[in-house]
Order: structure tokens, then sequence, then C-alpha cells
């Protein structure tokens, strides 16, 4: 791809030279997020202030038909914010404003390089609740969450970002801005662009403000870390719960590996594992009435105490809870740290998890590599991440791809699905045609089609290379 | 529309000729729903008993250019079922099975011509929970709560329609069948194809499976009606009970008149209500736990209370909260029996909803009709129901089409929007202008073209006429 310095003086024109780059540094910054050790430079990176900048880069991109690839926090790890085909970077940076906490609708108006965190931090400084929580809260944008439709911890309670927002201010890749639907909680008024957008991965529009709805803040809540002597006992054990009667707000499983990668890594985290231990669920239940939350804290110890249990430890103080939840959300970074990975994010039916826990074991063991598993049981959503160790290159490139095919079979012969909240972006792509039909396919590339005539919006992504 | 002989001869090969109607009183029937007085018979009705079938008729239809429209339990409010260009009407009555209650996963699969009644009492007694209860629940049916995106009483706790909506078998008007998606709480893989769908009004697929989530049974509930002196301090106190930390699980509003008319239509219902006040909320709050649902249910007395209530009413006994929600769930037809209306499903945010009612008053005014308001407050949507009394057929023609034209730029500029859970169908098409652009329209009429390339799935509903 080249820009010329024709398109470069109308990029200036459109944003000022300062906030147009072309030097390798900028270009190679730009270029990778947290998937694997990606990266794609674009040939320009173009940080504009509103709207109106992103709708005239649009037009001349669409003008010139140059790739154009949204740039969020790049802490994707689907590979979405990578320009693949090189163009315009354009990294939404300056899009950081918190525009409104509506107190008296409960509703946010947020722009989207805000930190999730922040927004949470936010909303809850004025009593209110804003429950998505990657874990990345602290450093991923919520834009990208909407882009990515992320999810994490307490999705099994309070669902995932699409289930927030209410409103999208879009940039299209003709220049037009529009609203995709309206600031309510109900809306049965033409089809759902809305939803369309979230989870499209920077395709079909660009994404510049976003009108979310929120919850009174929940006051009080209950955690607790479930040592099981195997690890098929302890995926069993997360559907009982729910067929008991009770929601969670979070219901984390992690693999014996996940949790002693962590501690290693991290040797802030104090927590003793006995060695007879292969699995644990973290167990949180939140309400605003601390006796009820003891009493839903008991009925969960006596449900999972059916699937062979050590002693149960719950967290006392605030200290203790942070500690846990450390150790869950350094559980990534620590595998990243000790090996070269592949990260599939698997999901099916809850109830499927055991059988999706031993397959994919299986499937390890047939193609030659070690995975360590951890993520989401509640919401049947499980992050496989498979260890390089010292697999030979041919051996990660031929038998891992090969492995991962078998284990995206086994999840949509489940019910289930490839991705749960990573996205599909570049790394998954071509394994779309598991999950979906050439017809359902084809559907989908006339959607991008209609909303994207040039396919300038973050090509690459998504689609198989061939269907 | 002409049917040919030869077109009666494919769909007789298809279905049995013993499914197929051409005699009037028959497409009369199937010509109506509960939308005003009108009626549309097609020419033909068709009984198709599965997927396949309904892709055989498709094919022929999509051939031939027939219009067909998908024919639910046709308790619609927005003309969804009429075929107003003739040609095939599919009932899809024979879709009446409840396939399998999922237990393990908390989900069931559905066909779409069960009752969502009869759908909430099967799950109830596995004891699980399906929340959406549109007011017709006890006749209407989950394929068409799913094509409008239907909401009801409980959806400020618990959400609309699509909110349970994980996956969809669909049939294309091109005769293909696809799902949707995966039977995933989660799901970050394509575009989001399920949620297009939902609310789509049988303008993109024909629906022939439901898969959704259900939630665990929730076995308490505290349910009070309070009543204000003034309607808009009524609806002043709906935004100040969520302020105040309180999600309630139904939340009503009625107008003075909605109540006198619904005793007087129904004089079993008795409850006495004094001169002075001019409307009630019906509040319920539900829960596990009966004593907290006695703290919740004080909290929200003492916030109505700032708002000029008089006594409240708490209902002590299974009988009287039939007998509240009774009077709540007649009002429609109580009106409906007392003069021709029009019914208008505004929504706003739920702090407007006091600027919305004074507005459709001063409208109303205006334009020389007389309203009568009520509806889920909670949600801010608000049913207006425009009443003919002795007004001319020509105001009634006129002077009311501009009126609601006024009604709908009021919700709009409030950032609401036209339905909130009663879809566009027929009735409200020529106001979409108000709500989107014209670009806004074009892409949603490329999507329609994307699925239905002829035009043939229910055609002359949600476009407007001309934009």
């Amino acid at each position: 791809m080249q820009i010329t310095t024709q398109i470069l003086q109308k990029l200036h024109k459109i944003v000022g030279e300062t906030f147009v780059f072309t030097d390798q540094e900028t270009c190679n910054h730009y270029g990778h997020d947290e998937t694997e050790d990606y990266i794609f430079p674009p040939n320009v990176v173009v940080k504009p202030a509103n709207a109106y900048q992103v709708s005239e880069i649009l037009k001349v991109a669409n003008q010139h038909k140059i790739p154009t690839t949204p740039i969020g926090a790049r802490t994707g790890l689907s590979g979405g914010a990578l320009s693949i085909y090189q163009g315009i970077g354009m990294s939404m940076e300056r899009f950081n404003k918190i525009l409104n906490i509506d107190e008296k609708n409960l509703q946010v108006t947020v722009e989207p390089a805000v930190i999730t965190q922040v927004l949470r931090e936010a909303v809850a400084e004025k009593g209110l609740f804003y429950p998505p929580d990657p874990s990345s809260q602290g450093s991923c944008w919520i834009g990208g969450n909407v882009a990515e439709n992320a999810g994490g911890a307490r999705a099994v309670k309070y669902g995932v970002t699409k289930d927030y927002v209410l409103n999208l201010e879009v940039v299209l890749a003709t220049g037009e801005i529009i609203w995709t639907g309206a600031n309510t909680l109900k809306n049965s008024t033409g089809y759902n662009l809305t939803q369309l957008m979230v989870g499209s991965e920077g395709t079909l529009g660009i994404i510049t403000k976003i009108v979310m709805k929120l919850l009174p803040k929940v006051t009080h809540n209950v955690l607790m870390l479930v040592p099981f002597y195997q690890a098929n006992q302890a995926c069993k054990a997360v559907s009982a719960i729910f067929r008991a009667g009770i929601i969670p707000s979070a219901l984390e499983f992690m693999e014996r590996d996940a949790i002693d990668w962590t501690l290693k890594f991290n040797n802030t985290i104090n927590i003793n594992i006995k060695d007879n231990i292969q699995a644990h669920l973290l167990i949180e239940v939140d309400g605003n009435y601390p006796e009820i939350l003891l009493q839903e804290a008991e009925k969960i110890m006596n449900v999972v105490e059916e699937f062979e249990t050590d002693e149960i430890l719950f967290a006392d103080n605030e200290e203790q809870k942070n500690t846990l939840w450390k150790m869950r959300r350094s559980v990534a970074e620590a595998v990243k740290a000790n090996s070269i990975y592949k990260e599939e994010d698997t999901v099916v039916p809850r109830y499927e998890l055991p059988k999706l826990l031993s397959g994919i074991k299986e499937i390890g063991a047939k193609y030659g590599f070690k995975s360590v598993c951890y993520g989401h049981a509640g919401d049947g959503n499980l992050h496989v991440n498979i260890i390089k160790g010292d697999m030979t290159n041919n051996n990660w490139n031929t038998q891992v791809t090969r492995g991962i095919r078998e284990i995206f079979e086994l999840t949509v012969s489940l019910k289930g699905t490839l991705s749960g909240e990573h996205g599909i972006g570049l790394v998954q792509k071509n394994y779309m045609d598991i999950a979906f039909s050439k017809t359902h396919l084809e559907l989908m590339e006339r959607i991008k089609f209609v909303f994207d005539p040039n396919n300038i919006l973050n090509p690459g992504k998504i689609f198989p290379d061939e269907f």
C-alpha cells in the first residue's frame, strides 16, 4: 500500500499535522496488540479528535480505497486492531471523555477511548454500576469492548457489553454519521443496527459515542475459592450451582497449571495450594443484603461439596478478595511470560464444560501440545491457552492449527461456538467455516458490503480467506 | 395478486391439500390482527408443519415473486401479520411444540406457535423462569414475541424478548435454512444475526425454532398499588425509585381514565378509587427472600410518598394480586370496547415521562383528541390510546395523524423512539422518518435486500411508503 503525498496532505488538513504520523517507530507501536507476537504496522497513524474528523478521513479513505483500521487500547486477543493490509491506522485515543453520567435515567454517554475501569469507577462514585469487567479492564477501552462484545467475570449474572449498549454514534465508511438507535431500554423500531454494530470488530463503522445503561450500585459481595481434587468435577459443579437456583455474580474456573504459573509469575500473591488439588472455582455472590449473601454462600458450599472439594477458602476482607481476583486476572499474563502460546476463547452451554475440557486434553495429546485452561465457567466460556514450550516451529504451525480446528469442531458439536468474548479478528477467521455455512458467511459478507462497499474498514478480519 | 392453479398445485404438493385454504372465510380470518379494525386477507392461507415445508413454500414464492406474510397468533398491535399485498398468508400454527426444556443448561428450545403463557408455565413446572410477559401472554405466541421484540411488565427488571433469545432457526427468503448463532450465553463470533432477526417483524426470514435462556425460578413477590393525586407526580416517582437503588420487577403506570374504563368494562374487578386520584403506579418487587422484599417495599413507600400519594394498597394474597394484574392487563381491551382508537407505543428515557405525558395532553388539546395513557413506566414505555369518541371521520384521519406525528417528534426529541415493544409494522411505518435519516433507512432497506432480494417477505411493513 502506498500513501501518496497528496493523501497525506489531505489528512494533515483534516486533523492537523501534529496528529499524523508516518515514522516507523510510531507505525510499529500501533501495529501490535496483545495477540501473540503479531506486528502489522499501518503506513500512517492518524489521530482524529471528533466524529467530523473521522468522517472526513473515511471520505478520503473511501475515495482512494485505502484500508483503514480503527485502533483502540491494543489489548485485544484476536488481532482485531492490526493493520494487516497497512493503510491508515486510526487511533481513537483522543476520544477519551465521559460526556455525561445521567443519574436521572441511569445512563452514561461515553467516548470510545475511556478505559473501562475508569468508566466503572466514575459511575460508582455516583452510586451507579457498570457491570462488564474484562480482565484487562485496567487498560482496555470501552470502545474496544463494544467492538469485540467483551465479557468478563461478572457477565454470568449481569451480561456482556452488548447488554448495556443502548445507542451508538457511528461514522459509516462513506462518511455519514448516524445514531443507531435511541436512548431507551426498549426499542422495537426497525432493524437493530445497535446490536449489529456491537461485536462487528470495526468492520461496519467507526464508533464515536456510546450510550450505555447503568444499574444502581450493588453494595456487598462474598467471595470464595473452592479447591477440587479433579478438574472435571469442578466443571460439573458449575451447572449444579445454577440448578440449585443461584446466580453467582462470578463463577471462574482455573486449572492447576494456571494457578501454579500465576503464583510463580507473581510472587506477591500469597496462596497455598495443596499438591492434590487439580482445579479451583472462584465464586462470588453479590447483593445489598449481607445476611442473604451468607445464606447463598452456604447453599453454594452445600452444592459444590458434592463434587469432592477440599477446604473452601472464604475471603475475609477486601485485601483477600483483591488477592484472589489478582490471581485470576494474572493467569493470561503469567502464561504469556512462560511460553509462546495461542489463546482460544471457546464457549459452550455450561453443562458441556466437562466434555469440552476433557476433549481439549485428548486433542492436545493427539497433536502433541499442552494446554492451560481457565475462564468464565459460569458462562461456559473457557479460555484455552495452547503452550508452545519446546515444540518445533514446524509442529507449532501445522499440528497446532489442526488441533485448534478440532477443538472448535468440538465446541460447535456441543452447540457452542468459536469465541465467547474475544472476537474473531485475524487469528480465528479461518475457522469460521466450522461455525457457519457458506450461505451464512455470504449473508454476513453482503451485510459488510451494505455498510462498506469498498471494503476499507478493517479489511481481512472476521471473514475466512476463502469460502 | 393472482395465485395461479399451478402455484396452488405446488403448495398442495408441499404441505398437502388439507393445509391450503383459498375460501374467503379462512382468508378473512387470517387477514386481521388486533390492530384497529384492519382487514387484509391473503389470497391463500398455507399451514406448513416444519422448516423444510417453509423452505419449499418460500422457494415457490421467491420464484414467482409472491408476497408472503408469516402469521402468528394475530394479537399484534402494529399490523405486522396483515397480508397487505395479499399473496400467501403463512400461518405458523402447526409449529406448536416445546421441543426441549434443558434443565442442565437453563435453556428451552421452542417452536414459534407456542403460547407465551404456556411456555412460561411449562418451564415454571421445572423450577425455571421465562420472564417476558406481554399483556397478551395468554394468547400471543412466542414467535410473534421474537418477531416484534415484545416486552411486558417484567421487562423493567428482566429485559425484553431479545434478552432471552440465544439462537434461531430461520428459513431465508431463498429457502436456505440457517441457525443464526449458538446455544451460548456469550457469543463474539461474526455479526449478530440473531439480534438482527429479533424485532425484524418477519421481513428478513421465517423463524422456525427458538433457543432461549431461562433463569432459576423466583419464589416471592410483593405487589402494591400507589394512588397519586396528580399524574405527573406519579411519572416523577418512577425515576426516583431507581435512583434510590431499587429495581422493581414491575412498575406500571395507569391514568385515572384507564382505570375507570377498565372497572366499567370488567365488573368482576372490585377496587375502590377515590375521586381525587388522577393516576396509579402498580409496583412489584420480587426475589427469594420475603423479609428482604418487605424492606424493599418499605423503601419504595418512603420514596413515592414524596410525590403526594394517597393510601397505598398492599396486595395481601394471591387473589388480590391477580385482581390488580387483571385490572392492569384489561386496560387495552376496555379502551377498545369503549371507542374506536389508535394505540401508539411511545418510549423515552424514564425520567422524561412527565414531559412526555404532559406533551401528549397538549398535543391532544391542539388537535382535538382525547387520550388514555398507561404502560410500562419503569421502562419509559407509555402506551397512548387515542380515542375517536365523537370525532368526525375526517378529523380522525387528518388531525389525529398530525397529532401522532407531533407525539413521535416529541418522543424523539426526548431521545426516545416510536415503538418500545409493539413494532412498527403497518401503522407506524410512515412515521419512521422522524426517528431515522434517509441514510439510515437506506441502510436498513439494503439489509432487507441482502436477506430478501425479491421483497417477498412481509412487504409493505417497517419502511415508509416514500423516503
